[in-house]
């Protein structure tokens, strides 16, 4: 096992499921966290690890094995992790598929020119989910596959629920439609809609006096986050929204379906089922990390994705071990 | 896609199995059989394509990207993976997991002595489980992963119950026990005893005049196949046999369910619902050889495992597209 410097750059939700993490990876430390607010205002769960601005990273250059950068992938990831990338080997989660490619090129560039390795879009989905579809689709060319998110907190559709005028607070979750689910699963490979694959549950508290009629109907109206759902809207109290709405679970499925002769039908099904998604995330992050600083060792440099990663560079084990004792 | 010319050494099962694989992938073709058997003597299911003697394969060394190994663990791939893997790149399924390490070792040095690429251990267990658990162990370092098989017939417990005096036939399918499917999916992390993990099943039809009573006994009392599980034993006329017995499904379950931190659980869980295994394995020893190939063409010689092998080399498509439409 390697001993590896872990630096965090951003502390959200997503930053403190990678602190987490580290602690569970004997072979990881906690460096440093960077941040783009007053360093002294970040309290950190870990006590000892400094808290540094993150226009002082590059100071840092040469105490830092992997730098895992936990920001937004509308406007943080864009521009932090090419910029990132050029003085540190770097492991994001950039989850925009369309932009996937154009973020790719982009750190890919920044990472060559500074001679280290840069691994995105590492998570769930994208990430082991994505590996997954790979895997499955390679074993079963002829088939379909789908994926199914949830019971799980949409954080994205909660955002557009707490920007509606008259809402304190709102909390999504998606919902796999189990009829959809059991139909993939009994190897049917159905034509789903949108509709027919998910629905929306939404908890929102309403401010005192607030059109809760007309609040309901611009969520169900919604285009592309809610209008192609069924999607019920449950108006709460502050204290519930704390009370039973304040951890972030979630999880799926991708289900792929075959043949691999006439008849002969084979399914795969990977799942997941989350107490935490950013801590599971951060999980996935570090483990990606180690496989990043071992790339960066062999001169590997350049952006990858899960899909360019040997799975042995993920685990503390050497090769050897595994073979033995996994294979 | 590469356009690779695939050759198959053995035409049991398994062979027939990456026979209609072959089909499945429009990068590939069947360039050959081999067998040790008289060459006549096989009937194809694939039209146009030849039989040739294993003694004959080096004649075709040119001709032939991928070589996959179709022979059993105890007796064959021992010997045969060695000396294929001197002129070709070769595939195996090599599963009898103790052997692994010695296997891999003679193997190594063989292909990296001819300059070529040897994948082994390929099929779905070793194989696609092996892969999952190295993963899931990876992302979640603290928890414990469990795998269940089946429900599906056992070849290997199969012929040992017709090893015994006065059985004509024999089925033995493996029953994964649903009580610790579940505690396991709960997150339990419970300890089970192998009896409380299978039971197996076992179909016999019985010569006539035997002692039914003493083949069951000795079916039940038989060590490492039967002692240590709940075994049931039912008899059955051959044309029941044949009738409601002839398929090979299989499948099972890897999952691991671990803790991110204290109290906040996840669950990963990979399975397989097969119709048939051997064209399963089939299926994966194909994608396996397409990546065979291209380590080969980028000088990456001498053994690997699925742990060694980047997941877009098994897949038909590029980098890009994998990254555009997979991610």
């Amino acid at each position: 096992m390697e001993n590896m410097n872990i630096a965090i750059a951003g502390y959200g939700n997503l930053g403190r499921g990678v602190e987490e993490a580290v602690k569970k990876n004997p072979d990881m430390k906690l460096f440093a966290v960077f941040t783009r607010r007053s360093p002294e205002a970040l309290m950190l769960k870990t006590p000892g690890v400094p808290v540094y601005h993150l226009d002082d990273a590059v100071k840092y250059k040469k105490d830092i094995d992997v730098m895992i950068i936990c920001g937004g992938s509308a406007t943080d990831l864009p521009g932090l992790t090419p910029m990132l990338a050029k003085d540190f080997n770097v492991v994001d989660s950039f989850d925009t598929h369309a932009n996937i490619p154009a973020h790719f090129s982009k750190v890919d560039e920044a990472a060559r020119a500074g001679g280290h390795t840069a691994i995105i879009s590492v998570g769930w989905d994208p990430g082991l989910f994505s590996v997954s579809r790979l895997y499955m689709s390679s074993v079963l060319p002829d088939g379909h596959d789908y994926t199914f998110w949830g019971r799980g907190v949409s954080q994205g559709h909660s955002d557009a629920i707490r920007r509606i005028e008259g809402v304190l607070d709102a909390r999504q979750y998606t919902v796999p439609v189990k009829a959809a689910i059991d139909a993939v699963r009994a190897g049917k490979n159905p034509e789903l809609t949108v509709r027919e694959k998910h629905r929306r549950e939404c908890y929102v508290v309403a401010a005192e006096g607030a059109d809760r009629a007309a609040i309901e109907k611009k969520i169900k109206t919604m285009p592309n986050y809610f209008a192609d759902y069924d999607t019920t809207v449950t108006f709460i109290t502050m204290e519930e929204m704390k009370k039973n709405h304040s951890a972030l679970p979630h999880g799926g499925s991708v289900i792929r379906c075959g043949e691999t002769s006439d008849g002969i039908k084979e399914t795969i099904e990977f799942s997941l089922k989350l107490d935490s998604n950013p801590e599971f995330t951060g999980s996935v992050l570090c483990a990606i990390a180690r496989a990043a600083l071992r790339l960066s060792k062999e001169g590997g440099y350049g952006c990858k994705t899960i899909f360019d990663i040997p799975p042995a560079y993920l685990s503390a084990y050497s090769a050897e071990e595994l073979r033995a004792h996994m294979l």
